[in-house]
């Protein structure tokens, strides 16, 4: 079993997911400044992964401070610097909030009491990730049938959260419940992380996959080959817009073309029933991940490109919302998932 | 100006489309088995530039020979050897036929007058490449405008044949003629042509543009940036469907969902009035172009992969032709390029 985060006695460990598959490299953070280096970086990425790592991040500088009168404003201060990692993923902010609200209610406890329960908290979030995911994995289950071909892209697995995954969750819990399906994964430029994450965590499962430049999504969808494409996502709106790793909205409209349902897999926490389709952020990243290659350059010198990190599928274009409560279907008003006391 | 290959004294000079663009290497190549070996390597490639050097391949074999008696028979065996190479592109096929028919049509001339013939037929097949190139780049230029956003896949520029390009070729004289546009260029997965070829092109022409990753066409088509796609094509069929690189299918189904114009430009030899476009061979080439990328391994020991090196993209998408004749509007009955003595 792959755990991408965990807090120890020493320090939050986490995979170095810039080094796989060549190395199962494992970094151990002592601050909170490691943990936003490891978001920056993407040592550490995928949106669930973020938000526990913030929290995580959180916990930290608390667990560091030895002064209980300075513990309020330590919090504050790695709050704001571990929500300025990165800017699309909800699960970053909404973590952080709910990191905020320990803090931020009123204490009737002392100073250690407070400590104590910032990094309950941060555990809490870790714990309830697992859990979620394999809800989220159980519902999508439902929808995999055998003799499926299952696109994905990027990695929204067990390294994109703290264990399972969402889409590869969904992929897992149908794969340990016997059904018998093909899985395409894209490889997912510019970080790969198709090739090089998503492919370890098939292999590692034994789950039998095929890797596909992306450019190949639309041909073997013609050829039949696939019949379901599920996605992660980094933020949804409440009427069911998906912001996703850039490519994702390709594979909308392609699968769309194609009549292939197009599934996204996600925790309520990447819901934010606030946003618009008109407002998200989308990160733009350096360049070099665009001209270079782990390392190695592929394009001219001075070679300009663009490098948006995700982009926006309308929710026209999505045919259900796999979340851990239940699947929604269009049209999207998604606040019923966070009634009855769901959020 | 950059010339793809030359016929020369001491053999056919050809520049190392694997090199680019790290390193502008010149391969000299003394005899057919090495023209065939470069077409299998992709040292040369694009399927104009790889019917000329056929051509040429042929012609080595012509120099080579000095028994006349064995020359037909060596002909045959060079033109057996280097319709081997590769089993797609069209114009590998039209200028080895067309380099049969000097040596199958009745002999008048002796065994010397045959094998300058060849040689003679070779070099005249290079020189109207380049005349089909520019003509296609006039016809072309007239579908762009000022303001444009002309997004390329692949290779189709001069380093795809003699000189000048077909879809580069076009991009090539618009802005010749003063035109103002900008570029995007798909950066052209597995072996990176729009990313080491068309870059190194438009840069080398001064020609403003950005790299893209394949995945992110879709995005910038969305986002108002791209108004005309333009690409090359390996092999027309009679009725207009285009088989070109991996990928372009895709970009065709995108640009028709936002409404984008999607032209082909290329001469009449990747045309084949006999083809039907279920019968066209997919080449499928090795695992390792999808699993490293220049010798740097991606994806995990083992992994599995597809690698179609071309896709084919059925009429109903193709907006236009651009042929050294003409521009061909849909429905397309493409055998009306051929009458009056045009083939």
């Amino acid at each position: 079993m792959i755990r991408t985060i965990e807090w120890k006695e020493d320090g939050v460990y986490i995979i170095d997911q810039t080094a796989l598959p060549d190395e199962l490299r494992i970094i151990r953070c002592e601050d909170h400044e490691r943990i936003a280096e490891a978001i920056e970086r993407m040592e550490i990425r995928g949106a669930p992964a973020i938000g526990v790592a913030a929290a995580m991040g959180v916990a930290l500088a608390a667990k560091n401070c030895n002064n209980e009168h300075e513990l309020p404003e330590r919090l504050a201060r790695a709050y704001k610097r571990l929500r300025s990692t990165r800017p699309t993923a909800r699960n970053l902010f909404w973590a952080l909030e709910r990191m905020r609200k320990v803090w931020e209610e009123p204490l009737r406890e002392g100073g250690n009491a407070l400590k104590e329960k910032v990094i309950k908290e941060a555990l809490a979030i870790a714990e309830e990730d697992i859990a979620v995911c394999k809800a989220i994995g159980k519902n999508g289950s439902a929808l995999i049938s055998d003799g499926d071909g299952v696109l994905t892209h990027c990695n929204a697995g067990a390294l994109a959260c703290v264990e399972h995954g969402t889409a590869l969750g969904v992929i897992r819990t149908a794969y340990q419940e016997g059904k018998k399906f093909f899985v395409y994964s894209c490889e997912t430029r510019p970080l790969l992380q198709g090739a090089r994450l998503t492919a370890f965590e098939l292999k590692y499962e034994r789950i039998p996959f095929k890797l596909i430049t992306d450019n190949m999504a639309a041909y073997i969808m013609k050829k039949g080959l696939v019949n379901k494409v599920i996605v992660g996502a980094d933020l949804i709106t409440r009427q069911g817009d998906v912001v996703n790793k850039i490519g994702t909205y390709g594979l909308a409209v392609l699968a769309k073309h194609h009549s292939i349902p197009f599934y996204v897999a996600a925790p309520l926490s990447t819901i934010d029933l606030n946003a618009s389709p008109d407002g998200v952020t989308i990160e733009e990243r350096a360049p070099s991940e665009v001209t270079h290659i782990r390392g190695v350059r592929i394009a001219p010198e001075g070679t300009e490109v663009l490098n948006p990190a995700f982009d926006l599928t309308p929710r026209q274009l999505v045919s259900a919302i796999i979340t851990e409560k239940e699947v929604a279907y269009p049209p999207y008003d998604l606040s019923f998932l966070f009634r009855q006391g769901n959020n």
